[in-house]
């Protein structure tokens, strides 16, 4: 069974006559909505600006009447692919139900449209004293809808969770175009099937999120990092490790491996610079957050745990602009191999925290073998790495692509998963037998064949290839 | 269709010949696992007390096939009814299946078996410096399993979430005897749908948890707590609020209506009981968490905020000794109300943060119009109200319930669920379309039918009546 693609021109006539100027057609809207961050590129037969939920549903409803397949998409910040129409199609374009519906300082909830960005709701909060704490890089560009259907995680996930676990409830509609209501307005709710995790993370093949109630929390006063330049990983990844067991949760832990270093090492201060040359060193970021004294102290006793494990050089940051300075070190990593780079591919592989430098040690062999370079750092706090795969040479491609796939299964040996927060989409959807077994991936066709019958919605993504044809009954059949 | 129920006799003699001394008969085991603490009582045809996994799918296959019920069970705490056999069948106990696999320090995650009791895990955790937060009340006494199939909560929610934010993974038997992996060993995952979740609260019945991997955090060094009398429950709840609006998050906010705090008075210091003549008073229970110095600094800015929004009394508990008297008037709230009352329904509504006073405020009425007595307390920090329905009259039993049921319609008219804690099982299942609309209902109906096309696994519970004969087919052609 193919996956439906683009209306026919009688329905597209149809799709005109319903929605005007929302359905937007002119060349540069589809180009503007042909890509994301990913690097892949499909354009789409139309584009919906959606101005409601009524609208959501009506396109929605229009599909699954006529088989032609809707993409919804916020702001194209992904990295998978997972909002690009790869049969044509119409975008679901969601940017433009931005509201910030309420910020509810009584009950400590937020409730607002899928295209506020995630700053502007952050912003929102702290006004109020309270703190929606998520924060992926692109936090001032990305939707707070896109952040729930990719599970968006981010530096902070280690202390507060992803963005799975602040979403309450929320309302979307479903791939026949109807409108369900999940989960509640309150912290806790245990009715029913979870059917909120269900339609989060699940990048936009379930449902259409139009609505979502959030979880806030009190606002931490104060911040502070610490960072540490170690003379291998292992010793950088001892010291994550002792700070967590030794009653500390900050609320960031960031490392950069050498190869990292060496690309941002003009940012670092010249004492840090000297000890880099080993060539094998490690910096870690380590923040906490809380009371502007509570914060003091728990830096001072992360600086000491990092001499006491044989930090070579320490970057106080004890004023928010040396703070600042130290961010910049670790957030220019990711634009600086880009633009060092022809070719790049940016995996986002996690482990168990325990084995990020066993990981990392491997990564020479497979640098050798496909004849790459790989940049490894991230979340070291909970065990995502971001590898960036890259070669100076365009011809290089396939080669960094079969590297990539290498570090993949070096990942999952390891106990850990193609993806912590990317997600699957289009990028990885090959890849996806690797980490999900036969009886799983049933169960979750299953899942979208009960949902979607007619795999309108976002078709393509998650799954390595098309539903069997009677799709639902027929897994039915095969799980029986 | 009917729900299934005990195995034939044919089937009964082919279970005895395969589990052998593990499938228990004698009326004793069958009385042991005829109730749990809600209150009902239905006795099993047989209980399978399990060793291990094969033994598990082995009777979910053979259920599957010869169409008896099955019926998992952890410590049989819950109160809801949700691990009782209504139709008879076979109740799978899991408590012998109770190892500790890995404390893994270096990942800072658990691999445990379900039937680990939570206070267990909790300790070993504790020994290598790490923290397992959900804490029901019956901790010492319920399993991980029990915990993680209902969602179990408890006051250290308010802070760190519920049973659900610590699974990252499980092992589960569906209810085919098909064995399954869901979620990841490592803190971040996004890869396919969060089957993990759809487990975890689906009160048994779409799947037999077997193993999970669970995520840790430090364990904090110290708690401190600050109880402080208010002249009603809107000036309480004012200062939850303010507690969480002006930076702190506290490890536990509780709080006692006026009929509790009567009930338990004789355990309050002198100075404290002397405040409660006004009829109206409310306690609340605020526990901060950290290193020594931040829990005492928050406890005393806790403290501070209580005096400013007008606290009565105040019982600062600078002791650990200290600490457990102000505990244990908490804590011996249930009990009281248990021992006073002949008839005694447990309600755990939920409603968000803001509306707790309203809703106590409304409960008067409602005990004026049923004739029957209401204690509030719980879990203010997010919204979870323990209301105890009693009255000294057995006779009296029909208002009580009615009561309960209004109880959960006021929960509801304020934006609140049914249950924030205990889940719906049998309990509450007639209640369920009162929250859960037709369309999320059907499209759990659909989920049931996918992954337990016969029925057979915990059977009757959570949902309101049996399903339509033709199960997953019928579901997906209505949604289509």
């Amino acid at each position: 069974m193919q996956h439906p693609g683009a209306p026919s021109p009688e329905v597209f006539a149809l799709l005109e006559r319903e929605f005007g100027a929302d359905l937007l057609t002119l060349p540069e809207a589809l180009s503007a909505c042909s890509r994301d961050d990913s690097g892949i590129c499909h354009a789409p037969a139309a584009v919906l600006l959606a101005r409601d939920e009524a609208q959501v549903s009506r396109l929605v409803a229009l599909a699954n009447a006529h088989r032609f397949a809707v993409i919804p998409r916020g702001a194209g910040t992904g990295l998978a692919g997972g909002c690009l129409a790869e049969t044509g199609g119409v975008v679901l374009d969601l940017t433009a139900m931005n509201r910030i519906l309420c910020i509810d300082a009584d009950s400590v909830t937020a409730t607002v449209e899928p295209g506020v960005l995630t700053g502007s709701l952050r912003r929102a909060a702290k006004a109020k004293g309270l703190f929606y704490p998520p924060d992926p890089a692109s936090l001032d560009t990305s939707t707070i809808g896109g952040n729930a259907a990719t599970n968006a995680g981010g530096p902070a996930c280690v202390k507060y969770g992803t963005t799975r676990d602040y979403v309450l409830g929320l309302t979307a509609v479903l791939p026949t175009g109807d409108v369900i209501h999940a989960g509640t307005a309150t912290r806790k709710g245990v009715v029913g099937y979870d059917l909120t995790r269900l339609l989060v993370g699940s990048e936009g093949t379930l449902g259409v999120i139009t609505r979502l109630t959030l979880k806030l929390l009190p606002h931490p006063a104060h911040q502070q990092c610490v960072a540490a330049v170690f003379a291998d990983l292992e010793a950088a990844m001892r010291t994550v490790i002792a700070v967590m067991t030794r009653g500390h949760l900050p609320s960031a832990m960031e490392f950069l491996d050498a190869r990292c270093l060496r690309l941002v090492g003009d940012l670092l201060p010249e004492h840090v610079r000297g000890k880099l040359s080993g060539g094998q060193s490690a910096l870690v970021l380590i923040e906490c957050d809380g009371t502007k004294e509570e914060t003091a102290r728990a830096a001072a006793e992360v600086e000491a745990i990092c001499r006491e494990l044989g930090a070579l050089a320490l970057l106080p940051a004890p004023t928010e602009a040396a703070r600042e300075e130290v961010w910049k070190v670790r957030r220019s990593v990711s634009s600086r191999i880009h633009e060092a780079c022809a070719v790049y591919i940016p995996e986002d592989i996690a482990v168990p925290i325990g084995k990020i430098a066993e990981l990392v040690a491997a990564l020479p062999e497979v640098e050798k073998r496909f004849g790459v370079d790989i940049f490894a750092f991230g979340h070291a706090g909970d065990g995502n790495i971001h590898l960036n795969l890259t070669s100076p040479d365009e011809a290089a491609r396939p080669r960094v692509e079969a590297a990539a796939e290498q570090c993949v299964r070096l990942a999952l040996a390891l106990g850990g998963t193609m993806s912590g927060e990317h997600g699957v989409g289009l990028a990885k959807r090959h890849l996806l037998p690797l980490e999900i077994e036969p009886m799983s991936l049933r169960v979750q066709r299953g899942i979208k064949a009960l949902l979607d019958p007619n795999n309108i919605l976002n078709p393509g993504k998650l799954f390595p290839d098309a539903p069997a044809a009677g799709g639902l009954a027929g897994a039915a059949k095969e799980n029986a």
